[in-house]
Formats: structure tokens, sequence, C-alpha cells
């Protein structure tokens, strides 16, 4: 690629091109897997471009399209599938400038896909006292575009489900990478056709969210000398439809005394938790429920003094705990699995004790009208090898593994084909250029998932 | 009783004992029964007493221990089991001057058990966008204290449950029936013991309720050429977990067109309906969920300019859908089912079948957890031995009836002893003065519930 004649091209949009910034900007917590690492570390991009609003996305796509570089699009980089990561080098779209918001309704907020989301929940909530329904762990940095673009959920997912079930993004404003870039609004079903796509295929330079009420939401730690113990109550506390709740999170010992370092004064060597986040108004009513079902509540937020130094509750949770395992162990990694409804309980604890080397994390969840379960179990990595085999295991026994480490849509997915996702790239990409690797099915559509092999896209051959 | 000495002794609070007034003052519902109208026509109080405060609930308790004298209480009369009929006359309490509003804040709102529910919404809708979880379809007349006394649900609990779960009541302050009547405040676990007591074990004099976010909700009703589907996209829908309804209510031809006469004109004769109350940003994800489900959308509130005369959508369901077709067919009445999960849809498929008098009529709600329906099934009436047939079959064929043929606790419940309810009994009314006849474990401890005869009061053979 012509970098010069980019940069003149794209004169008046900010850009830089210092390589250390550059390759900065090109990653993402890859690092999580070491897989991920191995393959990705040599990845960067050859120039940031960050425009400011629609109109310089436009341009950006242009001028990229006539000239067939590669346009990776990147929120905050708070992925940890090198979603953003730029396989074939290229322009790397930073959309973390178009953070604006610009409407607050009830039930709605129209933002930049930029907009970091503790900083969209400060503005609705000092609006109107409401709040997004869903975020990661990654709430105080990740931007809301990159969020939509790369997660499936998070804190909340207790009462919403899931991004992509209908309603829980109202509608995105979406830019094509053709000549011409047209300008989409995609509503209800259309949706699906860019959400979790990487930005594989389509440029997001507009966001609508729902919003729900907001609370002070109140951290809790409730302990148990048995795992089964806490998974049987978290999954109790789920089913309770009055107790509202944000966050219920059972961590198998010993990684809570071990790996959540700042609580630790609160918990006993050996025990495992369940983590909630509950609304100040059904606090009564979860410690009566708590109490009946015989948990221990080692911290309650609303009755600890001081609470300087301690992060709050998500922050333990979703891939936090993964974040908070490694930072102590940095031979530690982790899959990501689905328990399925309705014997979520009896696979969690037949599954994951086949495994020494894996500790239990699941994350309560609503899918599909039911309540049950995910997993972001910790794995003591060894090698490569092993990691397939316990990702087989899990699969062979009805859980379903979203792995985490490939950088792959598909691999890291359902394990086929989105014809939604392919159709609508065919259409708004034509020449492939956004976001290259990410999509086994434009890569190479003859590709077969039951081989075992890893798809290894050729741009990282280079 | 010796009215004029107690009169006497209540100097200052407001009663009334003309018999026209009380006889009308002591009525509910009771008559969508054709067994309760045969049973309960001639009850009548003695005289209406209307305390404005809890210091005159104390006086009137206090009063009526020493005189022996019954008293139920009273909310706003719209129940249909005689909750609140005086069957041995005495005092009936008027609880409905006890109205005042006295805090809202974020997720709470407190007020005195005669509020009504509207006017209370009305009033933390205007203070912070709030609303309460759950109503019953007498929305605009139905005070709070009944609904918490007399009620188990409705609008709401296909989010929130029902009334006796976790949360779904902060706190109630009650007065016993002693000489020196104590006062209490319940929380938690001690909900349980007034809650869905008819007024038996106490007096209720204060309530603290939990909110949650107020919306605009859109009335639609979408339509089916069949029920079974009309079922399935009802469950469907309820099981999505993004999609924020406030009501699915499927109703069975040929009620709609029958008896939804001022909805007639958007219906076809024969069409079997899904009314649904959707919040305005959620209604997009809604209209293409139910496009790609293949449910005809025939009213849409947004979309309809002459809403003139249209009752609100919740007009329509839980006991609702049973006046509109009493209003055209008084030979009408209808029972109460549980369709447990997970077999909901192929017990409704079933059960309802089985009675060609029968028409479904289902609410779908959470429970546990899970989402499934109750029914309010209609019933052309013929005689009571029938209806005793229908209620045995429904039984025997595994979904639990909540008789609204009868006005006791037990038999309109789980006909079982509530242990918890009745031992509060015993400590706050020891002489058993409040609501007489209603609570069986009372008055019959002996009581065979499996006897198959209809529990009859002495009360009522005077």
């Amino acid at each position: 690629m012509d970098l010069t004649a980019l940069k003149k091209e794209l004169d008046g949009t900010r850009t830089e091109d210092n390589p250390a910034i550059v390759q900065q900007k090109s990653r993402d917590f890859y690092w999580y897997s070491p897989v991920l690492k191995r393959q990705l570390e040599q990845v960067t991009g050859d120039i940031i471009v960050s425009p400011k609003d629609e109109a310089e996305v436009i341009r950006v796509l242009s001028a990229c399209y006539a000239q067939g570089v590669p346009v990776t699009p990147r929120g905050a980089g708070t992925g940890n599938y090198g979603q953003a990561m730029p396989l074939s080098g290229g322009v790397v779209l930073s959309l973390a400038d178009m953070n604006s918001i610009t409407e607050i309704a009830p039930g709605r907020v129209v933002c930049g896909p930029g907009a970091i989301i503790a900083d969209i929940d400060r503005a609705t909530r000092a609006h109107s006292g409401q709040e997004l329904r869903l975020h990661p762990s990654t709430y105080a940095t990740a931007s809301i575009g990159g969020f939509i673009a790369g997660g499936s959920g998070g804190v909340g997912s207790i009462n919403w489900g899931g991004l992509r079930d209908f309603g829980n993004v109202l509608r995105l404003r979406v830019v094509t990478m053709e000549a011409e870039p047209k300008v989409l609004d995609l509503t209800g079903e259309e949706l699906h056709k860019v959400t979790h796509a990487y930005g594989t295929n389509g440029i997001i330079t507009e966001v609508e969210m729902p919003l729900t009420a907001s609370y002070d939401w109140v951290d809790v730690i409730v302990g148990f000398d048995d795992f089964a113990d806490a998974a049987h109550y978290a999954n109790a506390l789920a089913c309770q439809d009055g107790i509202l709740t944000k966050l219920i999170t059972p961590v198998a010992a010993p990684a809570p005394w071990l790996y959540f370092k700042r609580h630790q004064r609160f918990l006993r060597e050996g025990q495992s938790v369940v983590i909630v986040m509950v609304a100040p108004h059904a606090l009564d009513a979860f410690l009566a429920f708590t109490r009946r079902e015989k948990g221990e509540v080692v911290f309650d937020a609303s009755r600890v003094e001081d609470k300087k130094g301690l992060p709050p509750a998500y922050e333990l949770a979703w891939n936090h705990t993964t974040l908070r395992a490694l930072r102590v162990d940095p031979s530690i990694t982790y899959l990501q699995s689905l328990y399925p409804f309705p014997n979520q309980l009896e696979l969690v604890r037949r599954v994951d004790a086949m495994f020494p080397e894996v500790v239990s994390h699941l994350e309560f969840v609503r899918f599909d009208g039911n309540i049950t379960c995910f997993g972001l179990p910790l794995v003591k990595f060894t090698t490569e090898e092993r990691l397939d085999e316990i990702v087989r295991t899990y699969e062979d026994n009805g859980c379903p593994i979203f792995n985490p480490h490939r950088y792959t849509l598909e691999e890291g997915g359902m394990k086929q084909t989105d014809q939604i996702q392919l159709a609508f790239k065919r259409q708004a990409d034509p020449r492939g250029l956004l976001n290259p690797g990410k999509m086994i099915a434009w890569e190479n559509p003859e590709y077969d998932y039951r081989s075992g092999k890893t798809f290894l896209f050729k741009g990282l051959e280079r």
C-alpha cells in the first residue's frame, strides 16, 4: 500500500503512523490466550485513522476502497479474540473520537460508536435515572460500538439475555465499503447482519441502545464451603423473579482467595463464592433469601465502611475473573462454555470436574427465556493439544464452547457459516477489505469446521 | 353486638350504618361466581368504619376486641372471591381513606393501604418515571393494600412473577387485633405472614412496594386463525428476553370478537388473539419478531388514530376478560388454572379441549424463573356439579386450580394449611375476630381438604 498517497487523500482526518503507537493500537487483550498470543503477536496495522464523524468515515472508506487498502475498525481495543487486530495490515480505523451522546429519551440512548460505556451510563443516569441493559466487565474502558461488534453479553444478561436477542440493540447506522459508501439504518431483524460481526461487513457510525432503570447496585459476595452449593444457590437466586440483580457469578475455590487480592481480607482460603450485584431496594429480600439458602454473606458493600481500593463486583466477573487470575498466575487461561438448560447444574458438576487443571467460573444468564449459565472456566495452560482436548470433551458432553483461542467469527462461535452476515458482506464489502481474515465463510467457503484444524488466515503467513 | 356502644366508643372516626350503603360496601365482585353469588348474597356487615390513620385503626381494633366484634378489612372491594365480605357481620373496616403517598425513592414507594394503584403510578411517574411492578386488571379502582391482601399477581407478572415472591413487596406495617394492638413492620421472609391472607391476621396500615421504570406501554393485539398458534406465539414472545412487555394474554375464539365489543372493529369473527403491552422502545423489535412468527398485528395503538372509547389492553386481560364475557353472556363464569412448566402448551391444548363449554384464556408469567402460563378459562356455567367435575379433571391432569368459586384461603389456593399464616393468626388475632370464616385452618383444624366437600362457615348459616 502507498501510505503517502493514502495520507494525502485523508488530509484533514487525524492519522497516526508512528510504528510503536500503531502496533499498540493494533492490539487488544488477545494475550489472554496463549494460542492467540503466539499467532497474533506480529500483527500490526500500517496507520491509525481516527475520523471525527460519519462524513470522514465515508471519505476514509472510499479512499481505501479505491486503493485496495484493508480497513479494520476498532473501538477501545478491549476485546479478547483479536477481533480488531488487522491481520492484513492497512488502516486501523479508530472510532474512539466518535463518542458523542446525541439523544437520551425514556428507554433509549443514541450515541457514537466510540462512546465509552461508563460515560454513556453517567450521562443517562444524570439525565433520567437510566442505564444500559448490558455491559462487559471492561465497563470503564470499552466502547459501545466495540461491545456490539465484538461482544455478546455480560453484566445484565441475567435480566436481558444477550446482545443478539431482539430488542437489546435498537438501531445501528452502518457505512458500507464501496466506491461510494452507502449509509444504512438497520433495525429489527436486519441488526443481525452486523452485530457480533467484528466489523467485517460495515462500519458502525451511530448506535441506538435500549435503557433500563439505573440503581446504585450493591456488591455482595456470598461464601460457600462447597462449590456445588454455590452453583445451586446462584441458580436458585437467578430463578427468584422478584429479586432484582444484575450479576450472579459463582467462582470455585481456590480462585477467589488466590486471585481476588483486594477482597482477600473478606474471604477464607478454600472458599467458593457467588458474586452478586443487587438493587438497593432488593437487598432486604436478597438477604432473607440468602439466609434461607444458608449462604454466608462475606462481603456486603452497603455495610463495609472502608471500600478504598476495592474494585466493583463486575471487575471480579466475566473476563475480569480471568484477568485477575492471569495477573497472579501467568500460566492461566480460560474457556467459554454454555451449560444448556435444564441440565446446567449437573453439567457443571460433571464436565468441569473432568479436568484437574480447570477451576469453575459460571455466569448466570437468561437464555431463550430460561435461566442457565455460561462458564468462563479458568484453565492452567500446558499445551495447545491439551486445550483442544478439553474443548472437545466439553462439546462431546453437550456443552458448546465459544473458543476464545480462535480469532475467526465461526471458530469462536457456533462453528457454522452465518449466512446472513456473509450475504451482507457480499453487498457491503464486495472487495473483502473490511477486517480481513475474520470470517472464514468469506475467506474459504470450502472450509470444513469438522476437520478439527484451526483456520489459519493467509494474512498471518506474510 | 351493641352498635350504639361501639359507635360511641369510636366517636371521631368516620362510620356509616345506613343498611343499603353497608350492604354495598360489604360486597366485592363475588358475583363473577354463580356459586359464591348463591352463598354470599345475604352477607352484610353491621357498620362501615373508615379510619383516617393508624391511630384510628388501633382504636377501632382495640374497641372491637373488647366487645368481641368481628372486623373485616376492605380496600376498594374489587376482589372476586368475597375476600372482604364480612361472613359474621360486624365491622367492615374500610382503609380507603388511608391513601396518602408518603415517600417516593429510586425503586420504592411508601403509601397507605387505601391508595388506588393507578394513583400511585400517576404520582411515581410524575416524580421520577417509575411505576409499580405489578397490578391487577382493576388498576383504575383497586387499592394497593387490597391487592396485597387479596391478590396474587397480574399485569407485570411476565417480568416479576407474583406478589408472594421475595422482593415484590418490600415492607408491610401491620396492626394486630388484641386488647392493646401491636404495630409490626414486616420485611423479608416475614411478609409471607400477611400477604394474600385476606386480612385474617392483621390490618395493613402502610405498604412499601418496589418500583420499576415506567413507560408509555403500547397496546397491541395479534390475530391468529388457530388458538394453538396464538399460544405458541405468546410463549415464544415471553421467552424473548430482550423484548420488554408487560402483558401477554392469549384469548381463544370466539371470545375476542364476541366479548371485546369496543375492539370488535379490529377483529374478525372466529379469530383468536394475543393481547400484548409492549414498551415503546421495544415496539420495533416486537414487530420484527411478530412478523417472523407470522402473527398478524390487527391492532397497534401507536398507529390507531381514533382510540376514543377503547379500554386499555389490561382491561381486556386477567379478570377483565371474564367481566367482558359476563356482560355479554351472564351465564359465563371462569376458573383459574396453572399449566406447569415445561409442558404448558401441551397441557393447554389437551386439558382446555376436554370441555366444550370452556374457552381458553391464558396469562403468561414468570414462575420460579421459568416462563409458563396461568389460565383464566371462560366457562359456560350449567351446574355446580359440572363445575366441580371440570375442576377435578384439570387437577387430575396436572393443572392446579385456584378455585374462584370458594371464599376460603385454602380452597381458593393450594388446598393445604398455611402454617405460617395460621401461626401468625394465633399471635395477632387470638380471639379470631379478623375476617372470620376465611381461614379453614383456624375455623376447623380437622377439615379434610380431600373430602371433596365445600367448607361452609357457620357464619353463613345464621
